[in-house]
């Protein structure tokens, strides 16, 4: 039976074997919600970049850029880190190159799974069908959390998903951040609004008038869509 | 007001600012469970060493050696983990040298903080009152976790030490680890026998015949000591 683990940061990634594993990368706010907004719009590629540096010569070289840190839209960039930007209009047939405080990170440290998808309650029932119906392998939920650390809204996710996963009676598992992740979204589940004034992301992004995205980002089943890495670009998973 | 954040292992230890805060390690099953049995019945000091060569050092200049590695004691040491070993006429009066699998590596990673205290459920309401009472710092709670990785009880134990703090308004957090905690505490504190039932490093140590200790690592206050590391080594807080 294919087992779960959930990864709370970056900064634990290589304690786990992931080499024959699928790996989920999760950051709910904002980078996986606003990567699954951009591919359900119709995106033809995503470039994700780590540096600030990289992101900058792409710009140069004629590349839509979207880039933010703690939240805010980089100077040179063509776009902030908000899901609205992204319509059809924007971004429909185009490559975007990406890079953020904690979700670009997380996607370029998981390449060395053997398939790295992206996550979000956007595309809930899609990657949670895709995993019970057409993957055998052991999960990897990779949460891109803040700088480094936990985050709640990222193992709530990933409590919901594990959830589903070891309820239908495919997956197991014997990993303490897996049981932890589900009983905080038992918690949470049915009091949702309330349970999310706990998360300090919301904070920082009331600070900076930028929390009209939360109720979007945990909205379910908004597509159908699951982006995949490929080499170092994701694309759509075509099915 | 005094903030509390928590570091689920060692592996995010670098990502918070400790210069000068207090900060308690915690490794419930077994090594600070262990360490706060030993002073409670009367060790002079204790040596924590990262790694096993070190330990066979000292153990060749005659030192009293207690080592393990993933639960098992190790062929030269004096002693396994388990805090029934350490009656007081085993150790009262003598310098214990000390090495385990995550434990003894989180002491000594905390180092760079300004002070290192041991806690434990044995000495909960020690290390409560003293920081309700005799400090002012920050504190960051960090667990030893298992292997670089999250564990249900090191995690559980800094729920409910952060929830009584925070309870008694002299404390306040805005760390997602902490809500996290707190949460699963509550979670698990009226019915902490079933709940640990959820707990893998119950399942180690019982695969190894070891978990008859874990009753007793989630007994509340049999000591009031609390053990603080000064310079290299572990001594009692002289109050």
């Amino acid at each position: 039976m294919p087992n779960i683990e959930i990864a709370f940061s970056p900064s634990v990634f290589n304690h786990f074997e992931v080499e024959n594993s699928v790996v989920v990368v999760v950051d709910i706010l904002r980078a996986t919600s606003v990567i699954c907004t951009m591919f359900h719009n119709g995106v033809k590629e995503i470039i994700p970049v780590k540096s600030i540096e990289e992101a900058k010569e792409y710009k140069r070289k004629g590349y839509l850029v979207v880039a933010e840190r703690n939240g805010k839209k980089l100077d040179f960039a063509d776009f902030g880190n908000s899901p609205f930007y992204f319509t059809p209009e924007t971004v429909s047939g185009k490559t975007v190159v990406y890079s953020t405080t904690n979700g670009t990170n997380a996607v370029t440290i998981g390449k060395s799974a053997l398939d790295v998808l992206i996550g979000s309650f956007l595309n809930f029932t899609a990657i949670k069908d895709y995993l019970l119906e057409e993957d055998e392998r052991n999960l990897l939920i990779l949460c891109a959390g803040w700088k480094g650390k936990f985050s709640l809204e990222d193992s709530l996710f990933a409590g919901a998903l594990a959830s589903e996963l070891i309820g239908s009676g495919k997956y197991s598992t014997i990993c303490d951040s897996t049981q932890a992740s589900m009983d905080l979204w038992s918690l949470a589940q049915n009091d949702l609004p309330n349970y999310l004034e706990k998360v300090a992301q919301r904070h920082r992004l009331k600070k900076l008038g930028l929390d009209d995205v939360i109720n979007y980002c945990f909205t379910k089943d908004i597509t159908d869509v699951i982006p995949v890495l490929k080499g170092d670009r994701l694309d759509a998973l075509k099915r």
